[in-house]
């Protein structure tokens, strides 16, 4: 089989939940948009209603309908980019609740769907989504006699828990909210490590649940093996891969493994990974290439049938830093060519 | 709709093939691994297909049996990770053609497949993939028994033209298969245009058909538009994002557009890309986020619907270097959430 295996724990998944629920003061919602970060939206949304979540957050409207389908007339589903054009059918069969993020799409929802259940997303310095506070002001008690049922607002710098911005948007949210008697929610998981004080009626924690940074205290949730191709030995002065990138200074052994940035294995990691063989850490030499990355195995005794890229002993985070980026991106660019196993 | 809308152009895709062909003095084949370089290897392989392509090749046997259901039991599809462990079945049942690459594989090929097409892949310096010189002159001729259909191999810095290796490689190619009477394959879309002493019976273009470098005559094949969320205007002062990254000198429009690094917009190319409005190149500011981008249209008179990543004005491979990365690797990340449009 040339295929990666993909493992996804979802009891880990369900235990960084409860422990991202314990410590919020409030309900607890979960963010799965993007696929649930790239691990399935539909099977981590099921088991996350099991746990007893009934708010869940998705980036777009045909997300919504599928964890709609997924998921049944019960729980809530917020969409962040709020009611575009085009997505008045979408919202309206699937019961989702548009997080409305301008006066234009003000107009379009109540003119389109009166009476159809909206959030207001504002926005408190981060200046990528939600109402301005001075149009906020304008328009408020419009709004506010359509009886929203929830007002939001995202932290721009919450995984820097000493970053003044986070005090700064507290205040301004609070300055928008305070005294109208809708529910409301700030907290993403860097807000509810934060402190109660930002967790107001609802969090909705995403990547912690996924076993990634701001939450050290998260369960791995992915494994990924990769099987190997082929070894073989290599003379002093040989080279590896694309553009000869790597050489060798003294007698090396290769295994050649099947997966590359095709699968979500950044092409920028080269050079800086590593992957395992049970504990042992091994370098990975030469360019990451297309379906195959090459590893120096010459520490080994043995040929590994396979090598672990993801698992205990090396998170999403520190496959992020090899290739410099975030653990979310890792997360969501895990491809769609591996043998996904799904256990409980 | 808040998901952007990516169009696959067949018709420039076959173009593209056509004018490699038109280059190549021998069979041309086409390489559809990673799911056609994420464009959907089965509508790929069928426009192929109909242009005249009668040999594929993909990364695994996986690969290998969706692309047999999509053709039909006439073009051959060889697989170049080989006959790895657990692929006999879908080697057998798909009539797949395993390119193999150790002692290993061939045992295990002649022992549960015997009789059953198989190529050969040598290895001619890149130590990636493929049997070793020395090992193939000691099992030469127990393997040309069992007739093999192809001897192959990959050149390594195909797209340097004036690198060293390329001519080193042809060399220990002709020195591995001078005399033998198999069909040959050396050039993927690099080896195609280092000329013809290079294109023996078969070639196999991959990127060069997907609109991308070191095929610089190619037509693109993707456009990616991506729509707008809403638009807000900045005052001097005010930050933009995660982390508060970019803070705008001067009054600044600031549209919020509705795709992220989970789409495949790499992270890293952040504050160096740009987008346009037609003609108009447009800055990315503050980073890329999971499902958003941010982009500064103060230059614009009027307010976009949505901004093109990809098309006319901006290739992959323009992308590509936006990120710190080769174009290969943004096709290839292109996500699950677009809107597809395949033309003909």
């Amino acid at each position: 089989m040339g295929t990666a295996s993909l493992r996804i724990d979802l009891g880990a998944l369900a235990r960084n939940w409860r422990d991202l629920n314990s410590r919020s003061v409030t309900e607890t919602g979960a963010v799965v948009k993007a696929n649930g970060y790239g691990l399935g939206a539909p099977v981590v949304a099921r088991k996350l209603a099991r746990e007893g979540v009934r708010s869940f957050f998705v980036a777009v409207a045909e997300e919504g309908a599928i964890l709609r389908g997924a998921l049944g007339p019960a729980p809530r589903i917020f969409v962040f980019s709020g009611h575009m054009d085009g997505d008045t059918d979408l919202i309206r069969e699937h019961k989702l609740i548009p997080m409305l993020n301008s006066i234009d799409q003000m107009l379009r929802h109540f003119e389109s769907l009166p009476g159809h259940e909206f959030a207001v997303q504002l926005d408190t310095g981060m200046n990528r989504l939600g109402i301005e506070p001075s149009e906020w002001f304008a328009i408020k008690d419009m709004v506010l006699s359509q009886a929203p049922v929830l007002l939001a607002s995202h932290l721009a710098c919450a995984d820097e828990p000493t970053h003044p911005m986070n005090a700064e948007q507290l205040r301004v949210f609070k300055g928008l909210t305070d005294g109208i008697d809708v529910p409301r929610s700030l907290a993403a998981t860097g807000g509810i490590l934060l402190g109660s004080e930002y967790h107001f009626d609802l969090t909705r924690p995403g990547i912690g649940r996924y076993g990634g940074l701001p939450f050290a205290h998260a369960a791995p949730v992915v494994t990924l093996d990769v099987p190997v191709i082929q070894t073989r030995i290599l003379e002093t002065g040989e080279s590896v891969g694309y553009g000869n990138a790597w050489v060798a200074e003294n007698p090396t052994r290769i295994a050649t493994i099947s997966a590359g940035y095709a699968d979500g294995l950044i092409r920028a990691m080269g050079p800086a990974a590593v992957v395992f063989d049970k504990a042992a850490a091994l370098p990975v030499v030469g360019r990451v290439s297309m379906d195959l990355i090459t590893v120096d195995i010459t520490s080994l005794e043995h040929d590994p049938s396979s090598l672990q890229i993801l698992g205990t002993h090396q998170t999403v985070d520190t496959v992020a830093a090899m290739a410099g980026t975030i653990g979310y991106e890792i997360l969501t660019s895990l491809g769609s060519r591996y043998n996904r196993q799904v256990t409980e």
